[in-house]
């Protein structure tokens, strides 16, 4: 099997400035290994012309499809169009439709058309303009010397509708086959070691093992498609040795699974959140139609708000703390009642820099998981800075649900036999 | 001015195939820059030996400083440690200190030691280990050829310490000096067209813009040191002719803007928020010791927690409907009186991808600021998906608490007069 070889270039000053996050390489490189290629590389590069006809020119080189996004802006130092001109042989030129629609709509929009306008109609020869339903750059592709050149904007609003009109031209002929098996519970290192007769039973089959504080510790078996059946068998002794400890397979997040599992049975879920500070429902409201599920939350980051919005005993939070197993049982069976949910979890933890004790050092979370019929706590000690402790506290705050749940709709088939 | 060159090489088959998002390259680049790095280029590679051989030894030829992360872990797919040392033409040792403290950390964690983790402490001949105080494989640094090398593990939360203990040794004799101009409310064209007198008043100094629709439109002015006062004036012209519109400079974010002038006036804020489903909450809690200014929020995502917890009338939502100026404007001065803030701000909208009508397309947005002496509410008609959607949003929201803070400040002294 071969697969095609891509290279994804993202361009801007502002990249390889660390001023912003380039999350357009993370989307095309998944959506291209889904088409069946390699990306042998992502290069991230400043606005310079050299550098940028330089590395295009290598580029070209080595692969079957190249990808650019960045540098199509209005602005001077906006050069990636010029510079793949120049790599690729090709003159530029002015597309007066183009030109006249981004006058025009710099007319309607801003009251104004700066001449700087018309540098985003500047098409390389021979190239299909795709078109930019969301802003004023549009991509361009170029086919050269049997290879694929794709030139994308780099506003991710901009770049991904444009990309998606063209995923069925860019399809290769062959593909690979993966699946993915995503754990909590069990560390990379004796998860590997102790499953890895299963794992590694097939040397035609590649591993690969990914460990983060925000998404556990992921299995991924990868081979040709002719492979798909020995695949799934791996991945099914797999994730009947792992048990509970499996949360999700190939492309579903945590949140998804606890979404799945409460649409599916006409169930719904609310959160209290103090630490996390709306970080678990605003992950779980990036999943579309959450409403079937989810009515809403309480962030209660003061205890004034703990005791007057959620009921929190004041006496709980004297004796125990706002960080105890105590307050969150409170904070999860009320936040249940008062948004009329079936389920609700409740965090409260010391997300740092400050706030720890020697009793209660940063990194000291708690959970609560409240049903009808019983409520279960826990506490973990997490380690990292502010934000990690809270991403690592949104991950064990599905994970805590995910369980609650399946153990919910096991006692209820046992009460109904 | 001579600026040091260095590389960031990303290493990890899970990045170059899209599963997870590389935020470390942010973090190192806007890092360097302050330590007066130029960073040259930053490559996404895969676990493959040769690969990473070829690229380490390209790298090299370029740079003063050449920076990994990942490839650490201790399976068999991780090779970054390996391919340094080929590239670099040196042995690697087992450091028999750093393989008892693996061992003895796992058996304490985990019960068992696997002969894997023996990997973890093998060391570049002649390199210096970096303690990593959270995770299990240590960083390195070597010097070669005048040049300075360095190994980092790729969770962050690993990462992130063991650079911070190297950086006074990193920095270089010459460094940049940047001002930061970051505004909402004009689109770029028209901005970089009405201000280019001012903008490009000097042509040593370099100018660059980056809009995003997470950040609104920004305005870079970079210089040699000596340039400072030069760089100070320009920015205080734009900073005057820009009035409200710019809402922050330099390293401060929307949020932390509205942090200050809470904090400096010993004010506090709350949110009810329906599409965005806790998004502005969370943002707001990312800074640390927010808890002066901030006491918590509601998540209202349902009709039904809008009408119960926030008390909108049956009336309103079904005259105007959820996503209206009326609506948020009572889920506005009801949170804030709930929760006993000064100020609060609401917001509710069509996220998408459902849930449009022609009258209210997917990306109508409205907002409300409430205070004790007025409240103010708007509507938006914002592009993109769901996630781009939620996130412009938690901008504007932020930018209409900003607003309003302001008004009501400028109110109060007014009325002090």
């Amino acid at each position: 099997m071969v697969l095609k070889n891509a290279i994804i270039f993202s361009i801007g000053n502002e990249l390889v400035e660390g001023l912003i996050l380039d999350t357009n390489s993370k989307y095309l490189s998944e959506k291209l290994k889904k088409l069946g290629y390699y990306v042998i590389r992502i290069e991230t590069l400043p606005d310079r012309f050299d550098v940028l006809v330089e590395r295009f020119k290598t580029g070209l080189l080595e692969v079957d499809l190249l990808i650019t996004t960045g540098g199509l802006g209005p602005t001077e130092d906006d050069l990636t169009r010029e510079a793949l001109a120049e790599a690729l042989g090709r003159k530029l030129i002015l597309d007066e439709n183009i030109a006249q629609e981004l006058i025009e709509r710099a007319l309607k929009y801003y009251g104004k058309a700066p001449e700087s306008v018309k540098k985003q109609a500047m098409v390389i020869e021979g190239a299909k303009v795709l078109d930019n339903p969301v802003g004023t750059a549009p991509g361009q592709m170029i086919e050269f010397d049997g290879k694929a050149v794709v030139i994308l904007p780099g506003p991710p609003a901009e770049m991904i509708p444009i990309f998606e009109n063209i995923t069925e031209k860019l399809k290769a002929d062959d593909a690979l086959y993966t699946r993915r098996i995503k754990t909590i519970g069990i560390p990379e290192a004796v998860l590997m070691d102790d499953f890895k007769d299963v794992i590694y039973s097939n040397p035609n089959i590649t591993v690969a093992t990914m460990a983060s504080y925000e998404r556990g510790v992921e299995v991924r078996l990868t081979g040709s498609k002719s492979l798909k059946e020995e695949i799934d068998k791996i991945a099914l002794k797999l994730i009947e040795a792992l048990g509970e400890n499996v949360y999700a397979t190939d492309d579903d997040n945590i949140e998804d699974v606890v979404y799945k599992l409460l649409s599916e049975n006409g169930l719904t879920i609310s959160f209290a959140e103090s630490c996390t500070g709306g970080m678990i429902s605003s992950k779980f409201v990036d999943i579309p139609g959450v409403s079937k599920v989810y009515n809403g939350s309480v962030v209660a980051y003061s205890n004034e708000v703990k005791i007057s919005l959620l009921n929190v005993p004041e006496t709980i939070i004297s004796t125990y703390g706002a960080v105890s197993e105590e307050c969150v049982k409170f904070m999860a069976e009320n936040v249940r009642r008062i948004l009329k949910s079936d389920f609700a979890v409740a965090v409260s933890g010391i997300a740092g820099p400050t706030g720890g004790s020697e009793a209660k050092p940063v990194g000291t979370v708690c959970f609560a998981f409240s049903s009808d019929s019983f409520t279960h706590t826990v506490t973990h000690n997490l380690r990292g800075n502010r934000e990690m402790v809270r991403k690592r506290s949104t991950l064990l705050a599905f994970d805590i649900a995910r369980r609650g749940i399946l153990r919910w709709l096991r006692q209820r088939e046992t009460s109904k036999e």
